[in-house]
């Protein structure tokens, strides 16, 4: 079980230190972002494997949603239909899901933002989807470049989306917060006048490599 | 005649449901988007057809423009050209144009912003046009996937753009609004804790379709 | 040199301007944007050309970066990773530059933004970079489709960004500053209901070329 | 009715100099290329509107398709999915259908091209599709950024796709006849030696140009 | 172990039908296509993982790779460098790989046409690479959206590229004969006048549906 | 002046060789493509600079355009039109043309086949063009990304185009020379059983850089 400790560190560290810190594994293809930049999202994957244009297979998924899920949405790329929208949104918040990533489209933009429920998704779009295509919920996906596991832990934030195995989170974040301590003493050096190629023991590889 | 309460009404429906409203047509390329996500834009369409890098004809349509219209410009989704900026925007205010719709970029963006005048494209590019095409005004185009007669009623939001042939604007109008009060009823059943399965009866196509 | 003077004066005419009174010539690829759009940047470049996905040449530029300097880095357009960072920002801000166009991506978009560090990408990615590949500094490259020499000043805002070759500034800033003072004479006589086909003398030419 | 001669001569004449005949409308998007560049398509258009990734509406075309008829499907421009294999080019053989125009993909591709059958698609994808979405057939569409409405005439070629309304196809094709006879002119007079501005009578205009 | 009974037959069955008969899984992204379109290519994967514009990694990789293997490598999807060429191919052919399948471009594409080795491919560039970045081989990747481990079997040929993961490799293997059986049948029963509705059983479907 | 023995060297040699030759420099953008591939050019630029969807810069090219010319023609990488087809090909052929590079489209790309003209181009479109931009002959442009000079020489096979500044020709030349030499001794070594990696000395870097 993921605990809100371990999401509000996730939430803290974001999603490029996070992605880092797990050896540079994870990323999702970056023109997946957030509807708005100060939307972050953090929680258990439960996925949802959509043919483009339909939406039925995701309210399936709101049957089985727990709260603190990240409906994480499978709906091939295709950006020219939104199969979430305002009405979905509504009901995501009454279920307590944390928010949604979707390869592909959303619609009613401005009302979600409206909401503060965090969508990241390819596209904004008006066009609808039909309810006629079974899909399917809870099983391994591959999203927007990553291959999801249902309960692996999602992190979004204006740079993008990634994903962590549940069952690595801890060493992650262990490395996470290590990076980030690292980073924070480089900017603090940095600030009193060091220079980052000593912080980062760069000299000798550009001499080496020289000016090419 | 469009009237000014119809337009209030597009406005306030929005372009998802207007879309919905007349049957999942009429919608433009994803996109097209507003330079702010806060531009509503709604009039009839006066056509432009142009060969991209040029802007004659968006010229020649300012001679016969009449107030409230909406310029509908098929710039053969060229974004390497800007066929439209600051100058030209203060004209369309003078003139009382309603907004622009091109599929092709601006230039001046934050400017037209700043004059609050709505504009709709596929970019922003600071590349100039010439003024050597004749194109053609006034006549049916193509525009971002979508047939626009002149006259046809144009909708636009945060969440894209769609086009209304003016003698289905009545039914369509008719239609959007049942939509919305549904959509209403369900956004307040939803907070009362009912099932969107239930409000949308989907309990038994989920079962007949089981997860794939 | 390039005087502080001259750099506020591409700062206030913009991109588009400039670019026009140039000829039409050293604008980018108008998917080089900057991370929010209040962001202007002005001065000359130190120009990098490095291999995706590393940015240990934009390292090397930071040992000869002096105050005042725009880095230009040619990234080969590929938006899958993110060679700056918070960090980089950090330092680049202790060294004085003037501010990052990138071929590329960046990341921790939203530190970036807060610092107030002037940054046009091609993208926002969270997937890191190597330290492994030489790259070169201060050599004439090819950025997002146009050619740009060490020294070349760069100009960029909201509407994109554009070369002015060092030795053309004075004739280029001239140029645009008589192009301001028609702008603004025909915005001006356009608030007095003066006709925008007039003032550009295209009546004639609307004749000549009829509609199409 | 459109005729064998008729269709045998926009066969003959082909799709660029019939596009120019009708005044440059009717072309769809470039992308759409035929699957092996010695295929020639021409007839009359049976439309079909579809959701991507199903193919159901496609089935439903073929209970109504006469022979010679041209499937044209708008699947939305999806390129991940391939609607149409080789046993629905075996069933469209028997019924007798010129061939198939989509903004979509198709799989199978080598067997299509030994069978024969002119297949013009927006690419080629080995994933299947579903059977659940109703979609509509012989209806007004927009296919790769051309209106079309059933019964128009399309002509493809190795250069790509245009439809002629029924109504226009006798002046289109004397108009394209006319130009043909033109260009055969101009070859002919050039390996004669004279010189193309003359043919075209475009001294004046470089003249009046200029150099840029 | 693979045997060449089971390459033979999924050669012979095609990436199309395998695909379907697993499910519908383990398709690339269809821009991956062969040099040639007579390219066929079956074998188990060695993966590679390699920053962009570098070939370092596919080095290494041919210091483990065994005669038969299929060179899986995930380039990111950058087709501005082509990291693999003419003596990575004759090395290759010495080696006794089956072939290449790359998320990225190649170049020297007559030459490798002309030796007879498949390679498939995003694109075809020019431009060379470095030998700088580690990269990782004989891990897990994902490759144009689809994960694959080392030892899946992997099917290349016109229409694009599936992955078999060894363990199903057998049940697949099954479905597809049954798959091929039925659609020979279904063309057989075509050319015998049957219809393709009634073969599918699809009459009672469109009748539900109606025309949309 | 270039000499036909140059010419023919450039031929041989191939567009990835002598673009590896001079650095790594001067290779445009990898979706230029002969229309056929066994179609190989070269020869001294004809530098055209035109707006997209017009040719009469072209027309203008043709009077100045001397035996054994390669047309370069920035098109702005638009692909919706073709500013070129049979008929000027017929006449470039009575001219002596060299080839055409285009970064736009082309049509009657069969007729030009025929021909045995070589062209490289982004695209094919039916689209016509109007004669009504001035354009400019013979100036610096950029092309693909890459920056051309007139009388700069082109290089164009299979894999893609590259420029070579006419004063680098020689030096280029002998690397290139230099460069196939050792690639060939490559080759004949690999086919001998030698070992890629002893070829090119990569163990040890193999060993430094371990599997990442």
């Amino acid at each position: 079980m993921t605990t809100q400790a371990q999401l509000g560190a996730l939430r803290r560290l974001g999603a490029a230190t996070v992605h880092e810190a797990q050896g540079g594994t994870g990323a999702m293809d970056s023109a997946i972002k957030p509807l708005d930049p100060t939307m972050v999202l953090a929680g258990p994957a439960l996925t949802v494997d959509t043919r483009p244009s339909d939406n039925l297979a995701i309210h399936r998924a709101m049957t089985v949603a727990r709260p603190g899920d990240v409906l994480v949405v499978d709906a091939k790329g295709f950006t020219e239909a939104g199969p979430w929208g305002d009405v979905l949104t509504v009901y995501a918040q009454q279920v307590g899901l944390a928010g949604l990533v979707i390869d592909g489209s959303v619609r009613d933009s401005r009302a979600i933002v409206e909401l503060g429920f965090p969508v990241f998704s390819r596209g904004v779009c008006i066009k609808g989807t039909a309810k006629n295509q079974p899909g399917a919920v809870g099983r391994p996906i591959t999203c927007a470049g990553v291959a999801v596991h249902p309960g692996d832990v999602v992190l979004g934030d204006a740079d993008g989306v990634v994903v962590v195995p549940a069952a690595e989170l801890d060493r992650v974040l262990a490395a996470a917060e290590e990076r980030e301590r690292k980073e924070e003493r480089f900017r603090a050096a940095l600030r009193d006048g060091e220079s980052l190629l000593d912080l980062l023991n760069l000299r000798d590889r550009l001499t080496d490599k020289g000016n090419e």
